[in-house]
């Protein structure tokens, strides 16, 4: 299922999407690919691309994916666990996400998300479980 | 062991650390207490606190920790690991983080992190591994 | 809450738990004791005491005290996800496990497992997530 | 790289391994096959198999490839973590392993293990963590 405005989106990212620097290059409900340019702003001490990025960019690549495909049944996605193993650290350039589902099940998806930078090089990788639960009474509709 | 310059060095922080808002109380090589305020720019689209700041606190709590310990014997630290787990959302105040060593290992620390709302709720958990190694030749103090 | 019979329930396990040796000492739905011997049939080939030992002790503790406790509801507990790290060999002896609850919602909980040597040190932890979910029909009672 | 007597080595599989059933397909270091048979003895008390028989069985995949590839070097494979999710339960039939190299570190290997049915359906899926380290003295090589 291809999600549309994905490019869109990515223009009306807010709040610790628009922080990080989140773009949205693709979205359907079984993969997604994203990117973020590594600015200063984004590293930690010893001047490398710190690890909650990637846990940041994972995070929201599968929870919006995840939303935005159920929310037609009138429920939302939530972040569950995000476990990611940090392999080579990224100092300049872009890093590059590529989400794929794992799992689709009634009330967990899984997505598995690996991150490389401008050389095609393995960074990290992140095991994300999303929760999908029936929207609260008054709950906006995900991603609106 | 107490690590001399805690609340200095929140002053000081920089980078992601200096974006999300993160303010040291206090750090040893056993506990670190640390928090930041819940502002718009750190939530995601449900007005939730993103789940990316849990673990991107807990990174640096953990990382700065073991850094500032190992840097004597010429180490750095590097997160190898970030396990977080989301219990309940947070949509304002402030997040409290208490990270707790869980071992101390010649190459790996692990730590266990909790954050909890105003209302001492615990709101997620995470399990960080650090890498420690021997510093690269040249390589920046650790924290400098 | 205290769950009745759990010494009778550990002369009664079956399964993977007796093939591991699981012995329950004690049960609610807050914290669980439990501990097995380290024999040859649960050592990987260096000696150590397998990995998946851990794991599996971790799993059983924290998926049977949520399903002692959600029965009465109608519901089953089912493991979403067990995330264990190593920390320190076990090779002769007894290991305990110490399970505490972390989190307790209507569909997820929580458990932190601490696995100790007979020294007291802390040599594997694992966290555990358990799916609470309503029982298919016909669905046999949880632990029986 | 192949590693020379893979099916070979699960005749001679001991310990947790023998009674995990686990059967050795083929072993490289990049990729390692793997399968047993589902047997009431691995099952837990709902009568699914067992998360840990999952967990115990990457945890060998991963930490056998791993030790054969390093032992040339003096060096030998630790599990260092082993996050484990469930995805779907299996009641019958055999139970088959993939295990793919994500990344390889100078002491660090990361492998992704998933799990199918009988029906190639995904079940389960782990990341293992495995630590490289130098063989301490008198250290009987790996998988001897």
């Amino acid at each position: 299922m291809a999600v549309a405005g994905a490019e869109q989106s990515s223009d009306t990212l807010g709040g610790f999407d628009r922080l990080c620097g989140l773009r949205m290059l693709s979205c359907t409900d079984t993969e997604v690919r994203a990117e973020a340019a590594v600015r200063d702003e984004l590293k930690q001490p010893y001047g490398l691309l710190h690890g909650g990025v990637y846990a940041s960019l994972a995070e929201s690549m599968a929870s919006i994916a995840t939303g935005l495909a159920v929310r037609a049944n009138g429920e939302i996605a939530l972040g569950l666990s995000n476990s990611t193993s940090f392999l080579r650290p990224i100092t300049a350039g872009v890093v590059h996400g590529l989400a794929t589902r794992v799992h689709r099940g009634r009330s967990t998806w899984v997505w598995d998300v690996t991150f490389t930078d401008d050389a095609d090089r393995t960074c990290a990788v992140t095991r994300m479980t999303i929760a999908v639960r029936g929207a609260p009474e008054g709950f906006p509709h995900a991603g609106s």
